[in-house]
C-alpha cells in the first residue's frame, strides 16, 4: 500500500486574505481507510516522541501548526529525515518504519492512521525492532 | 445520531513535561466512521468562515492550537455560541445546523467529518437554510 516514506500535498483551498483549508478524504487523498485520527500538542521543543514501529499501521504525519522533524528507520537500518512545517504537506510513514519524532515552534501534530488502536500493532522496544532486520 | 451539539472531552495523554496527544478514533471516540479531516490555518482573526449548513455530514472540530469561536444556528432559529481553546474538547456538529466560525490566536481548526465530499450535501445560502426552518 505505502511502500517507501513519501511527502504528498494537500492543496491549500483559499489564500492569505480568507486563510486556507485542507482536505484528506480516506482513499482519495490518502491511501487507506482514516479509522483514528491523533493530534500531538503542547510539547517542550527538546522531547524526542515516537520512538516505536508499526506492524499493520500506515499513518499520514502534518504539522498544521510550526515545524517538526521526524526521522524513520526501515528494516534495512536505512534512515531518513524529513522536515515538516507546511499544512499543506504530509508525510506517509509505511508500516516496520522506527520513528523518532521533534516538534518544534509550538507545533502541533496531526496524524491519520489506517487502523484502529490495538497494542499489539506496536514494537516499542527498538531491540525487537532491530532484530526483525532484513538483509 | 448527534441531534444537539455538544462538546465531548478527548483524554489528553501525558504531561507538560513531555506533551500531550488526544485520539479519537472511529465509532469510539467520536459517533460516526471518519472518512474526511480537514485543517484549517493562517486564517486572519476578521474573517468568518463556515457560513453552511449540513444535509448529512456530522462534524466534529477541535481547535488544536489557538481559540476558535464558532455560532451554531439549528432549523428552529436558536443560537447558541462555543468557544474552543483546548485542544482536549470537541465540539459535536449535527446536520442542519448553520454554521459561523472564528479563528483567533493562529488558530488551527481540526474537523472530523462523517461523510466524503458532496456538494450537493451543503446549503450555501442561509435565506434557503431560513426557509427550512421547522416552527
Amino acid at each position: 500500500m505505502v511502500e517507501k516514506p513519501r511527502l504528498v500535498h494537500f492543496t491549500g483551498i483559499g489564500d492569505e486574505e480568507v486563510g486556507y483549508i485542507s482536505v484528506a478524504q480516506s482513499m482519495r487523498h490518502v491511501p487507506f481507510e482514516i479509522k483514528r485520527v491523533y493530534w500531538v500538542y503542547q510539547t517542550p521543543a527538546h522531547i524526542e516522541r515516537g520512538n516505536h514501529a508499526h506492524i499493520s499501521c500506515v499513518q499520514l504525519l502534518v504539522a498544521v501548526s510550526g515545524r517538526i522533524e521526524v526521522e524513520l528507520e526501515n528494516t534495512k537500518g536505512e534512515k531518513e529525515r524529513f522536515v515538516l512545517s507546511d499544512p499543506q504537506q504530509g508525510l506517509l510513514v509505511p508500516v516496520m518504519h522506527w520513528r523518532k519524532i521533534y516538534l518544534e515552534d509550538k507545533a502541533v501534530l496531526l496524524c491519520l492512521a489506517s487502523e484502529d488502536f490495538n497494542e499489539s500493532d506496536y514494537i516499542r522496544e527498538y531491540e525487537i525492532f532491530k532484530s526483525m532486520r532484513v538483509q
